[in-house]
């Protein structure tokens, strides 16, 4: 079964649009930049956080924030990419959590079929469970495909969507 | 009935003005473009925001906005047109609204005669009842052509409105 | 009399200063140039706010705001311009006022001899009396000719006053 | 004759559009909206221009520029404001040109019916013939409401114009 | 036959993957979402220039420009988006083109499967040929979510091509 | 003879703009703001520009310029202010010059009753003359009050104007 | 006593350093630079604030600010400069104060040997007592030189002081 | 023992890489260089902060801070550096410290082997400890080459650390 | 042989640094770091540019180029890090060239010990080889680890290396 | 002898100014800041650059340059610093240099008494002679104390110098 089948079946049938698909190779150039975007589904977020150290007893911790960190997602709506950037803000629990992680934790949730608001309630909830955290806030603006490509008054558009948790829950 | 009936009468009968109307296809051709500025009445707002997904029995829903909606309007006072952008930020009530629906709703009120106080109140409003949302706030800001283009002050002026209801009321 | 005359007793009597001075015409051209900056002498503020629509029973109104509007003025003791941009924000009362209005209300104020001061003070008072607002904020930021031409630490200098009213009152 | 007439057969019939438009002074109001946006017709460009100075024999003048104009403008074919700014550069021929002339001569061909071609062409002409300058150049950037409101790819478009003349002519 | 099966097969099986396409209108509404990126199928670009007016003979036309222009189109060897802004300069042979319809040529060539290469060339040929311009310069850039979701060093690239016919050709 | 009476003579006689003046010590204050502004007649220019050392023989210098010199100027036809900024720049002759100095020359020339072309063009004889430069451009961009206070379309325009002499003349 | 002697004595005996300070005039260019750096002494700040207007009584007056305030300065420690800008913000007491004083205020204490923790408290304490102020608050940024031009980690850094009073107080 | 047996042995044992390092200076180069970034094991932080002048009993003194203070430091996890900006922020408890000092003082615990959490935390604690502060607030951002050279997701991602003490605490 | 027996050799033996190191899983942990910056020697370049579509006989092809392709370096003389960004532009030879094996061929020339002068001319000579680009044009510019953590005035410079061939050959 | 002799001599004898200097230490903490603003002078430039790579015979190499060196100076007329950036741009004759070395040659001839255009020369010819560059070019900008401390309309002034050699040279 071939993508050119389910394009002339229900997209268009047009020659020009076909032609590009009908070669051998087409479905596994297709597939492998695909599976790039879904290769969040073959991480195991419950193991990413790692411990750069335990905080002492008693030791009160700083704020601790990752920004600006670049995702890319696919819509699980439309099958169309969204992509834009995150912010993660945590407050430390009983340990300091490596700074390189906490982006490879919003990859791994991003490569998948998403809807954004889910993307930034699946961070928080692993920031607090294996990265013990006491509170967090995670922040994401984005631009999707699906949207931005449709109609006159959307392409500017920016979307929004945030969560948090524990000591740092905005009411 | 011609545009250019009402022009020589109440605007000016300069021929140099005139002369650019008399022509058979004018007045469809300037109808087309007012058209697709009056587009939202053809629209019923209450149909357009979707679901995409319930929210799950005691699920605390995060926060979301869209940002930079572009909006093109006709000011209901002087036929000429007002144009800018709307934020729309809400708090899901039972359900997480389709992204892409808010510009749609946005452009479903704006593509009206319109005043721009009105605009982010019929917003709001349908965001509550048909949009299900615990609150929101809409907030705009706009080139008023009726405005800009007169008198010495005026012209770099921003005109801002903005609504509020619910759990995002603003005092 | 002649402005020439003037200048030679008080500022210079320098020959390549007067000699601009000395044609007829020279005081008509200046009068009039001085003429559209104090024209605001010549409107009346408490005429110049108009209704856009009445606000219903129990109805809840948005801020409006309009920023940036330009506005030039003079200095009441240094006789040399001052002038920079104002913003009006207010909460209607009964009414929803003209967008385009604000900028006149503001203008009729500047366009004389004014203190910037005074100039705030004068617009948010008229929006409370003629507009019926419930509350009003005035913030205005200037360049002063006669301050930025003087002395080596003032010309990138920036004047700021602002005054408000009823429930926007700042404390 | 009303604009609500023609607005009920070209456009839409729409009550809830036809109903800001069937109060007596709608049309007056209108009217007066687009005689500010057409008062280029009542000025004649030939008398705008003024001497500052006349070069003395074998001066050689140094090149002038007025940038950032403002403009507003009607388009001929839909009926909708295009509005920008427009650059004006000269170099004298017998005259230095008052500089305060130049965005008024802007002005009176910009306030009629225009494309935005021949505007561009109208003010370097009148600067040649009546401003006597050796040459000029004439740059503008404008938004049209005809365009940016129209279509999913338009509404970030900014359309250029240029016409150059005599020594300034660019190849 | 559905997107799911060719998923899947080619992709993933993941079932945390596949069940967001299971439900009976996924197709449908992905289809739907894909036919408007490839709308520029269904256009006969060479039907869409129109004429503002004529030059008269012996008139020396200026350069005009539209810049700024957004486009969406899909990268035709990954089934992924690519988007960003296209500039179209000309000059202008017998006649002055309608400038609002520059973004709409720009767009029935993007809304297919493309390379960007190809996009900026199609649109010029097409600007010499029923647009009958003397010269023309197309420029994009884009950013390529086939390219600037993968690898390290990808995302934050802009891809540029260009391609210029005529009296505006680049050696 | 005092200000108040050129006023009412000229440009107004409304109590409210009168008032303002006719306290004794009115005339005296606003003089020496103007003085101020109109220092430039008590300096000598061709005294100003130092030497910071001298070339050697067969020496050739580097360019040399002083950019974002801020000027204060008056308007020698409306008697009210204009000012910006100035770039000097130079090929040294036989010396070069104290960089300190260029915007001394130039204050020198701008607080005088001045025309924006007339300023750079003393300047750049100066630099010529006394200065011993071989070659000099002057640039300058200025706000004019009697202008961008002044009808609808001026208030954003910026006015330059350059002159230049020897090896940096531009044809 | 010549300052080329302490030089050699204290900083460095290196002849290419020394040379520039021998000749007779080294001593009395040098000092005019500092005497200017250092007029603050020569000007008595309590005579500097100047009365705009009375209050009349029960007039609740609006906030007022001047920012951007340039100024230079002597770091009392390592006689070398330190420079940047002053905002002072304040609520009137009995009089409105003319705006062109605050810098001339600023100016005469920051021409002198300083800290700039100093230079803000001396400011503040001058509003309060000769200005009559209600409160006051006085910030300032700078760059010194004794400071950036040392270590490797020093010369990006802005160094801010900020005293405030009476009803300004920051807690 | 050199430093291309350990690459040889743990990374790569290419010889393109491997040929950098044959030379008998390599080892020296590359000590230097980081001997430069360990510099601060150097240094005693305690003795760092300097007093520039005593509180009188009783004075109130205003906030200060060095903002912008760049920093170098190595990552103790990866040998891979990471830098960026500090902000130091403190209120006086009975002196003020030397504003140059707090760089020095940053520079000290950064040129080690560091996590960015613990480098605010150290600064922090010697503010209060030997500088006797009533309170610090230090902020810092930073990027770590041990993350963002790694991953697709990364580059772009800026990590910021906060640490408070005393009066500026932030709970 | 471990890192640590090096780094108290050469660099330093405070035991505030050496400590961080005596873990067993140290060395692994910082090798896996450096082999990703060394990953470029795993590649082959000559196989990464890939055909998107060959040029028709006489097509003439419009120039390509993709800018801001981030890179990381390793210093071979240092052992620090470089980066910063490369722009690659080129003209067609006989093919149209993958878009996004541009960054691929830059990464696996950076990914090395390398100089910034020699990565631009590899990355251009395998452009005209392999490529078979009639001409190419490689800007780079960066920042130096090795560089900018040293010395007072180093560290906010940006070094740039350009390489040309072919037919984009700069003189 | 102390500096406070020669201020009470040629400055100023205010003894709030002289009190500063009257401790014993106040020369030496004076003396050791100008040691390091001089530290040029214990440098020789010729032996800076290094060299990174010879080329190889026939080998044509890119042109090579290092901006936004931030430097330092002392002007040697005033006794007051300058400082500002410097870029270096060269094309490498038989060797390419170590690029961190660039920065110290600035520094070197920058920390010195100097005028700003003898620093671009000196830096350009050291680059010629035992850089053994083709061609120099070396661009500065400034800001100099002793220049925009004084005077109403030179604080914003920016001071530019530039010098040319062999191949790069500027005609």
């Amino acid at each position: 079964m071939k993508l050119v089948e389910w394009l002339a079946k229900h997209v268009t049938d047009d020659p020009r649009a076909l032609r590009w698909f009908g070669e051998a190779e087409a479905d596994d150039r297709i597939a492998r930049a695909f599976q790039e975007l879904l290769a969040g589904y073959e991480v195991e977020p419950a193991t990413i956080l790692k411990t750069t150290r335990r905080l002492e007893p008693g030791e009160r911790p700083g704020v601790v924030e990752v920004t600006e960190i670049a995702f890319y997602s696919l819509c699980a709506h439309h099958f169309l990419p969204f992509f834009g950037h995150v912010d993660i803000r945590y407050e430390p629990g009983d340990r300091i959590l490596g700074l390189g992680k906490l982006p490879r934790l919003d990859d791994a949730y991003a490569r998948r079929f998403q809807i954004q608001e889910d993307l930034v309630r699946d961070v928080a909830h692993e920031m607090m469970s294996t990265g013990r955290a006491r509170g967090v806030l995670v922040r994401s603006r984005a631009q999707h495909l699906c949207m931005c490509s449709r109609g006159p008054s959307n392409h500017t558009a920016i979307t929004h969507a945030e969560f948090s948790l524990g000591t740092l829950a905005v009411d």
